[in-house]
């Protein structure tokens, strides 16, 4: 029942809406190719599954179609950028590249933002620094689903990591990481097959664990990862906080409770202390510490020797972070990207509201 | 039975057994410091239980009390410092200045470092960058206790990851973590208690989970934060293979399984790709960002809100990353430090052998 559809149609697609939205071309190209670079790699739940909801948030002025993005504070390796409330999608990619700009002049770049909105998956921006032979660094916060260690109340988005090296001959290292023990997309998988979550992923409203998928609906929370305090749910919590840190506070953007819901419906936070959503990009030139050749050549070598690592069954071997998503990738640019058909609808409706054919 | 002194007290004896190791006064103070830090703040597997495991080393040859500390790759806000075999608790101080000075001249600083051994804890080094208005970042790797997801073979240490950011009138933000679900540390304590571990914390040689505490001294493995696939071990695996990456493979220190071991009985893994165990350090100026004063509020704000959490028992608030260490380090500035009768027999068995007084 699924639609399978090519990549780059599924891409004019997507930038036709930008488009309608008032984008410029450029930006609504950029905005395109990073949402569908999500569903390429397989992480279909921050694909163009989204794409009605951020045209929601741009009906309820919420995203500004035709923000300028500016650089507001400096140094020669660091920077703070302000969305003035853009798409993130859009946003993250423009602070990626002066980061990685920055590097190229001296070494690093880091770069705080403020005033965006949800920016897709942390690893589409963070591997723009691999064909300049750089490790990128992405990180934002995100709206409260995450009860910190001893809480009962959401403090947290599930704040992702991500950080992406290069190889050699080897596909590049990308570990993207949501800080809980399970990312929200999968819990919605659960709910609409109506199963029950594993023990360790969700708690409910008064803070008891429970398997109900169904918990945030009646207050519960998502868990950091660690699950709980015998299993280190101390230490999701604290990296959690780290990205909501560097994201939020380092930039002046919001922080904890205050940072922007994604669905357009819900009210947003009072008293909020900062700007809309923040965001935290970092790259460093491999030269900058030592040979880029030689230092690939050693990242082939801790590549194939994890690979190699003995397993602990043999039909499932070792996995470099990230494998599985280049294999996906692979798989879907010549095969297409099957989406579900409520997202298919979804997508054909979005597309009605502008009058765009499909 | 706990044998309890004052910190100075400690310090001194540390320092006279570093210098009759041949360290320079300065470097034996140094050392001294960064070890005693950790019994200050409570983390005593990683303070002065350690120090005739140091000894042990420097008696094997492979630590150089007498070693020449240098920058050998730079860029602006980048280093490589080569260790030259020194006690980690000297070089990473070093390597540390060396990421603050960088940082105050172009906003951050960072120093991969090769050729060092075991530094300590993480927050000692981190936290030299507080004074300066900076947040500071340290990590390290160390010799393979964990199995990553899927495999029964060790192939990462903990390998623990350090961020310190300021506050105003609030303590700190200290997060330190090992990125497994226990520190090794706490596995020990089970072992001298003969207790059992709890499901999640390690497992044995065929890779199957185990309550056996040790259970690692017959080929088990320590598991990644996270515990199992379905509660996100992938990305405690994930979260240590950054920091061997970033430790090791770009500073050309030893990686993965070929980490050197700490107790110095234990060969040394064959084929080392590098040069001793590798850390690395950051700094980013606030003001690099933003105006210290209103980050500092904000920070001031985060914390007290976090704080404010909902409790899930009245007994327990939510704590901040760092504020039980911060309490036990005022607690045993004043009252002393207590430690083990074997940790205290130990260290006067240390003294012993240079002839120190106690």
């Amino acid at each position: 029942m699924d639609k399978i559809i090519q990549h780059q149609e599924l891409t004019d697609i997507v930038q036709a809406v930008f488009l309608a939205m008032g984008c410029p071309v450029d930006e609504a190209k950029t905005a395109a190719d990073t949402l569908v670079s999500a569903d390429l790699r397989g992480i279909d739940s921050h694909g163009v599954a989204r794409l009605s909801g951020y045209v929601r948030l741009w009906e309820a002025k919420r995203i500004n179609a035709a923000a300028s993005i500016n650089v507001v504070h400096e140094t020669p390796s660091t920077a703070v950028v302000d969305g003035d409330g853009g798409l993130g999608l859009v946003v993250g990619p423009f602070a990626m590249k002066v980061a990685i700009e920055k590097a190229a002049n001296v070494g690093s770049g880091w770069v705080a933002v403020k005033n965006s909105n949800h920016f897709g998956i942390a690893a589409s921006h963070a591997m723009m620094a691999l064909e300049k032979d750089m490790i990128g660094i992405a990180m934002t916060n995100a709206s409260a689903l995450v009860a910190p260690t001893f809480s009962k109340e959401r403090m947290l988005g599930t704040n992702p990591i991500c950080v992406v090296v290069p190889a050699g001959e080897e596909k590049p290292f990308v570990a993207d990481l949501a800080t809980t023990t399970a990312a929200n997309g999968k819990l919605e998988i659960l709910q609409r097959k109506n199963l029950d979550a594993p023990v360790g992923w969700i708690q409910d409203s008064n803070g008891n664990s429970t398997k109900d998928s169904h918990a945030l609906k009646t207050g519960g929370a998502l868990l950091p990862l660690g699950g709980d305090r015998d299993h280190g749910s101390h230490k999701g919590y604290a990296l959690g906080s780290v990205v909501d840190i560097f994201s939020g506070v380092l930039s002046g953007a919001n922080f904890g409770p205050w940072v922007p819901p994604f669905p357009a419906y819900v009210p947003m936070p009072e008293n909020q202390p900062g700007e809309g959503i923040g965001h935290f990009f970092g790259a460093m030139r491999i030269d900058a510490f030592r040979d880029a050749q030689a230092f690939k050549k050693d990242m082939d070598l801790w590549i194939r020797r994890f690979k190699e690592a003995k397993p602990i069954s043999a039909n499932q071997p070792v996995l470099i972070p990230g494998e599985p998503e280049f294999e996906m990738h692979e798989k879907r640019l010549v095969e297409g990207i099957p989406l579900l058909e409520m997202v298919w609808e979804d997508i054909r409706l979005t597309a009605d509201k502008f009058n765009i054919k499909l």
